[in-house]
């Protein structure tokens, strides 16, 4: 059984605050009030971890432990079959400096010249740690293929260069309401509310 | 296994234009374009059924038959335990003809005086029937109880007097992001999809 989430406010390790934001609108039917790491001037912590579930606990875990509350961390990206994975953890630097997506999704293209396997998936996994020490995490994934070139302009980072299994368009394409019925992000706040949150 | 769609236009059979885009945006993905059964110039069913799932029935399946077109119907509401599932199929007529949710949920709260439970859920059923009169049919529902008086102002319909399991606000407190995480209709679009659309 998970530990469940008792408490009525819970830091966010982002210092993102579209983000965070976004986090506390899912976790309001739980009256739970977020609260960010840079509101309380917490330090970013390095992402040392292999995976993106190792990189979520180490941020939740340093949250929860310098602030004293629970803390929520996600960690997110795309994976590359053929590529042994890659992008993956690095999903975010693979855009450089200036997280320039458009440059991201050419690297992605060039390392798979010559390759014929074009899967992928998108992973987003999530910690939620107690100043104890305590740890609960969940991963959300949406499984697909990767075209060229890019095509669409909504949603953000590999969207435009995605199609998840079964459609037809790329998630660049797609309307928010459908990308949500399926995305990673979605798979991975269920996961964490049955488990956490809800009664 | 379900009859898969493999046409490229599905007829929406609902008058209702928000209806028709937001289903549209949701089936977008498989590169299925809509069209409403009112750009059709068809005639609107009488819904007759007892049930949530009859009546999507007998909307998608009068639109196929009429278009010679796959079609699509979906058919919602609330369904109070205690009242032996009303308001159910009459959701949207306990609001009167002005569709007065405000009156409707008083009427919902009137009928319960007295009584103790307060168990209720709302669910929503999909049609999806093709001209030779086969059709595939899921539901989605989402459990909870209801609360007097109503708060919030987000959703609609009986959105501010339900709770659904787990929340400590209501759907009328909730934004349309948590909402979506576990709504019946996105419930009953991910089987849809599930069992139809996806390759």
């Amino acid at each position: 059984m998970a530990r469940r989430f008792d408490g009525d406010r819970l830091v966010i390790a982002s210092h993102n605050p579209g983000k965070v934001r976004e986090i506390g609108d899912l976790l309001a039917p739980f009256r739970v009030a977020v609260v960010s790491a840079a509101e309380l001037g917490l330090a970013e912590a390095d992402e040392t971890g292999d995976t993106f579930l190792a990189n979520a606990e180490i941020k939740a875990r340093a949250a929860a432990a310098e602030a004293g509350l629970p803390a929520l961390a996600d960690d997110s990206g795309l994976a590359v079959a053929a590529l042994g994975g890659q992008p993956g953890i690095r999903s975010a630097r693979w855009g450089g400096p200036e997280k320039d997506f458009d440059a991201a999704m050419g690297r992605v293209e060039e390392a798979l010249t010559g390759i014929r396997g074009r899967r992928a998936h998108f992973a987003c996994a999530l910690a939620l740690c107690w100043p104890d020490g305590h740890c609960e995490t969940v991963e959300g994934v949406v499984h697909g293929h990767l075209i060229w070139p890019p095509r669409g302009t909504l949603g953000f980072g590999y969207d435009p260069m995605f199609v998840a299994d079964g459609h037809d368009i790329t998630f660049g394409e797609t309307a928010p309401e459908a990308k949500h019925l399926i995305s990673h992000r979605a798979d991975a706040f269920r996961k964490l509310v049955a488990a956490c949150f809800a009664a």
